[in-house]
């Protein structure tokens, strides 16, 4: 795959540029349920963000590395959204398929899957930031460009380069 | 305000026919914050959900009102959204606005806006159904139609009728 | 192991008695941490609600059985604690240690110890029971015996008899 | 009320020399409750530990004050521990009596009541320290002396003194 394109920055990907998807599991339970036995919706939120950071890591990418390499402080969010098609229970083991569907060069879009059983339960989006602390204001963060190699690295699914 | 139409189902709320606007005021608390010191997101919608409960509840709809007197176990989601605009911090306080902006036949939605200060913090949307179990499948849950004298309660801000 | 003394309530463990001892495997999320940078302390125990549950699951006791075959509840807590001793953080692989330590008429007791490496982070204890709605008040919980085979089953680590 | 005993360090409470206690009210939210119906059990630690940052807040001690005045990260706990008495359920409105029990050199006491209406729902304590980074080891806290013009502030339940 050449991904190689050094004037640019790194632009939403090409429909016939397969991204790498990653695969997360968990097992729902019992606390993140409500009293109707069904997953407590903020919870799926919860799941989504598990699988980011699963994204980044799968990669090498894991917060000490981006705090010591990267000087960022995280990766928050901007946007979320989720559609909520069937209950999810104690006990039930989801699958969680990620991928990053568009690099921007102000923010990154993941998009989430998560599959219980044979059935598609959650389908959603975070809209998320390379954040830095923000030079004039210590309450707020700042959005940095993706560096090019954590764009590649994900997108690939390959280990970061040293 | 005249709402008695009562040959149609529940419609989409007229522009000109305001709807009544709950506030629900919270504390972030400690335990809602994440390393990078701002509320984990997900709590976001933990106050979404505070205040949609809210909104019923100020008319008179508790829970036990739902399944007591209109047979359904609550009011899950379908689909949420949130735009993330200002950082919340342990400690400060935010003030929820909620209102119901659309009464659809199987659906309704509720528009939230999260001020900390005189910022903006949040601003999102939860839409969800009136949900009794569903009659062949106990896994599932079935949209009803939102009773008549739920709808006026809600837009009017009036306590709900005996 | 003989263990079938028909004559006797569920006893105390014997010290030469050995018990299972079940492990459970998890990785701290970024939404379990704090500000400080480290488990919210609250979730220690929701780690041992889930250590706890998966004692039972792992001899065949899952919920769906307690409520179908011995017909209660859950098993709710009337006690717990726990000491806490090295930090956990961020992305940390925690193993969970867990035993019945004691069976009485009206509860038993789970020991659980957290390790984070080679540390031991956390330990403690939850007294829980069988528990039953109450006859006269649904809004309580009643304590029943725990049925011979649960006991059996969770001391011996092996699948419930059919 | 004479506190003035400037040679030692803070020591346990007289038992005829009151201190203050701090109210924390609260509702118990949807998402707390788990799927019996009752509040999930390391939620009551949340709760307690809402109640501790109270009680230091309450006399002007907030987290902030704790970092610039007195250079500490946390008050992190040590040691916790409840017994749950009566079930608390959605929409209950607790109320927390709170108070430190005991100043050690190295640790304090906070003790916890909740109430339910006119039921002990919970009892418990948490046994915290003063928490500064480690000078030698930044994975770790170390506790401090408190203060002794933050004992006599929480004790006397007044604001503390510039």
């Amino acid at each position: 795959m050449n991904r190689a394109r050094p004037e640019q920055p790194p632009a939403a990907n090409l429909e016939n540029d397969p991204v790498a998807v990653t695969i997360y599991h968990l097992t729902v339970r019992w606390g993140e349920c409500d009293p109707a036995g069904i997953v407590f919706y903020p919870n799926f939120f919860s799941y989504f963000d598990q699988a980011s950071w699963n994204v980044f890591a799968q990669v090498g990418i894991t917060r000490p590395v981006m705090i010591e390499r990267f000087g960022i402080v995280g990766i928050p969010l901007v946007d979320a959204q989720a559609s909520f098609k069937w209950p999810c229970r104690f006990g039930d083991r989801l699958e969680i398929e990620s991928h990053v569907s568009e690099w921007s060069t102000k923010s990154f879009t993941l998009q989430h899957r998560i599959r219980n059983g044979d059935r598609e339960a959650v389908e959603g989006y975070e809209v998320r930031i390379w954040g830095s602390k923000h030079p004039e204001d210590p309450n707020r963060l700042k959005a940095l460009p993706v560096p090019k190699e954590v764009v590649t690295a994900v997108n690939e699914g390959t280990i970061l380069r040293e």
